[in-house]
């Protein structure tokens, strides 16, 4: 028996619980066009309205996991793993937990997606290393998994195609914000991507989907409670996106303070949240027995180069040229260079992320549209982070670009986005919460 | 400042009022397509879920009213009046009360759509009398209310054209019982229709839009409201629908019903209800000053045969044939007839009206699709009403139809239409509230 749309929306608009038969028909409805996108629509603002109850979240994820192809990981040996973040700036700690956690034996697994970014995505990131293919199939895909230990490609298998429906839908109807739906977009494409083990980094403040603590903290307990209940091992750190993770934002900038991290010539945020997630990852694949031991084994694969051996390897199966590892003068190199100065003497009291991100966008990192092309050499360096002391006319932001005009915009809105204050300022905690 | 469907979305998402500048801007990008399918469907579930205050539902109608072409009826002397029904079965109260009430002095302007119904609509029972033409240009339309003082025509104007894009996706969307979303459509149209004095005729029961005497009344209450605050003057009765109000269903056999009742052929209860509604509009219309005054006065015009003669002049200025106000054998009629009859004795305890109009449908008296044809001549004459006793074997519904196999079908409806009881059952009251 199977509901129809009317039924459907009639029960939700109604604030009834949906049913999994409900479920799994409305699902199917979006993908074979059976739900017309108005009354999709309709159906998502009802969600919104009244909201999901944990029973109905976990069959809506997993009826969009089941909506396209779902990848059969098993003839992979050992424990895969993957890792979602909510999205940030400065946010590159996929180039540097993939490789150190498969030095240390896990192995990692990740097909990412493009989307709309402040900059672009990791696909984009790795793309500015020159020869670098993310656009490999499947077999290959698994083949470069099973022998360096470690793969990040774009999506080649449809997976959770009703999520890009929905997700189309929700963009325009003001239903983004809304947890249930947050949830099964996230994790259908996770579940479809057939790893064991995921950990995910939800980020809080004001560059990210979630400003408070609470929501973050409501979201990531969502996650790893449905994600759990599907049959994987699910774990969630909530972290700090009151300033950008990394100090620097843009595609090739990013890739080059990856490489930085990995060879052990800066420490800082990037790292630490690195390492924290690494670590997550491999306690819930069972590779170590504590998170102390994790961290430790993550940081001495760090510092033998291990790591940084291991991102070279996956380089070079994906046809991309390792040797950027050791030189990263081989990356885009922007032509231009200028700097943001403080206008007057202070500590850096605020960042507002979100422009820091926006001002990127406005150089060309990111993208506004979807066929939007990417110049992978642009970006911005964070000069100073929350806490530092700055004298007026000291750099704030170094901005790389190509265009002037872009540049003027871009500069204009990072002067804004920077709030001094003359008593110090606390550094924000990094890692709020975990959730397991 | 207009708002974009982003903003007006979100607000009424979180359950704010809305003000007139974005129910405007809603309204304006419904009709001109600012406003894409899936939004206004978003919009109208958030607001079938949160409601409408007073004043949105007041703006709402409004801008609904303006969305289109609005008549302009003050070249017209005297007050003009319309009337309008929920809908149900067997109610052919307009082609009673439009002659009357203008033989009392009060023109009649009625503008109908056809819609989906039961049986066809005024429009298209007219259209059984030879040579009728209800296809009548705007200025043609008020020539005949000036001189005969009323006319039934189609809505040649553009009017209120944001409600049948509102209607259209209301209909898929599971959103129309939602009282200001119904408000609004009914009002606007007949704001924009230009009638000074609006009596409407809320229906309850079994073959309702409404089910309880409570909804019926709260639309009621609604709806008088906000058309008196549009600066109209509206009243409302409350009447009952659990059984067809006239005895015969179908068009040609309508129109055959309201010439007896015009005749003095018949009473009862769409004698009495055209008799209210008319007195109702002769107290707006300050053409009387009680309603005994008008309910005496219709009887008179009634009896005197005015009434009679104004439906006969009526019909000649719209090309049909007069003839048929003393000679209903001018009317289409059916090729065949079969009764249905009752199992065993019994008082009638309840008749499902909305069962007895499908029947008709099934017969041809109604559309399915907007493109379907009606059969003029095809229906059902009632042969028992509620409280009356019958016998086995007695006929409860004579069915008048062309097509055996459709006759089949219909027969079965009404056969589980009807339930007998053993002990007396009271008739149901008629009028059950008036609304001023």
């Amino acid at each position: 028996m199977s509901a129809t749309p009317g039924e459907i929306l009639r029960k939700k608009r109604f604030g009834a619980e949906l049913n999994e038969t409900e479920i799994r028909a409305f699902v199917k409805g979006v993908v074979d066009g059976e739900f017309a996108d108005y009354q999709t629509a309709a159906l998502l603002m009802a969600i919104c309205i009244h909201g999901m109850t944990e029973r109905e979240t976990l069959a809506l994820t997993l009826a969009m996991a089941k909506s396209g192809d779902t990848l059969h990981m098993e003839d992979v040996p050992g424990v895969k793993a993957d890792k979602h973040s909510t999205g940030g700036v400065g946010d590159t700690t996929s180039l540097i937990l993939t490789p150190l956690v498969a030095a240390c034996g896990v192995k990692m697994a990740k097909m990412s997606g493009r989307g709309l970014g402040f900059t672009g995505g990791t696909l984009d990131k790795l793309e500015s290393i020159p020869g670098m293919n993310v656009n490999i199939p499947i077999h290959a895909f698994k083949d470069i998994v099973r022998k360096v230990g470690c793969a990040i490609v774009g999506q080649s298998a449809e997976l959770a195609p009703a999520d890009k429906v929905l997700y189309a839908l929700r963009d325009v109807t003001e239903t983004v914000d809304c947890l249930p739906l947050i949830v099964s977009s996230i994790l259908s494409k996770k579940l479809a991507a057939g790893c064991d083990v995921v950990v995910l980094d939800v980020k809080m403040g004001s560059g990210a989907l979630m400003e408070t603590e609470e929501q973050a903290t409501k979201l990531a307990q969502a996650m790893v409670r449905i994600g759990n209940l599907s049959g994987k091992h699910f774990s969630a750190l909530i972290t700090d996106m009151n300033q950008p993770l990394g100090n620097y934002i843009g595609n090739a900038l990013e890739v080059e303070e990856a490489i930085d991290v990995l060879s052990g010539k800066i420490a800082g945020d990037l790292r630490d949240v690195s390492l924290e997630l690494g670590a997550y990852i491999l306690l819930g694949a069972k590779a170590v027995e504590t998170m102390a031991e994790g961290r430790r084994l993550l940081l001495e694969k760090l510092k033998n180069g291990e790591g940084l051996a291991k991102l070279g390897e996956m380089i070079a199966a994906q046809g991309g040229n390792p040797k950027v590892i050791g030189n990263t003068s081989l990356l885009p190199k922007a032509r231009y260079s200028a700097e943001v100065k403080a206008q007057s003497d202070g500590y850096v009291a605020a960042i507002q992320t979100a422009d820091v991100g926006m001002a990127a966008k406005m150089l060309g990192a990111g993208r506004e549209r979807k066929e939007d092309a990417i110049d992978p050499s642009v970006g911005i360096i964070l000069r100073k982070r929350i806490g530092d002391f700055v004298h007026a006319g000291e750099s704030l932001f170094t901005v790389k670009f190509q265009d002037s005009a872009k540049a003027a915009g871009a500069m204009t809105k990072l002067r804004q986005a920077v709030r001094l204050e003359k008593q110090p300022v606390p550094q924000p905690k990094l890692i709020r919460a975990v959730v397991e």
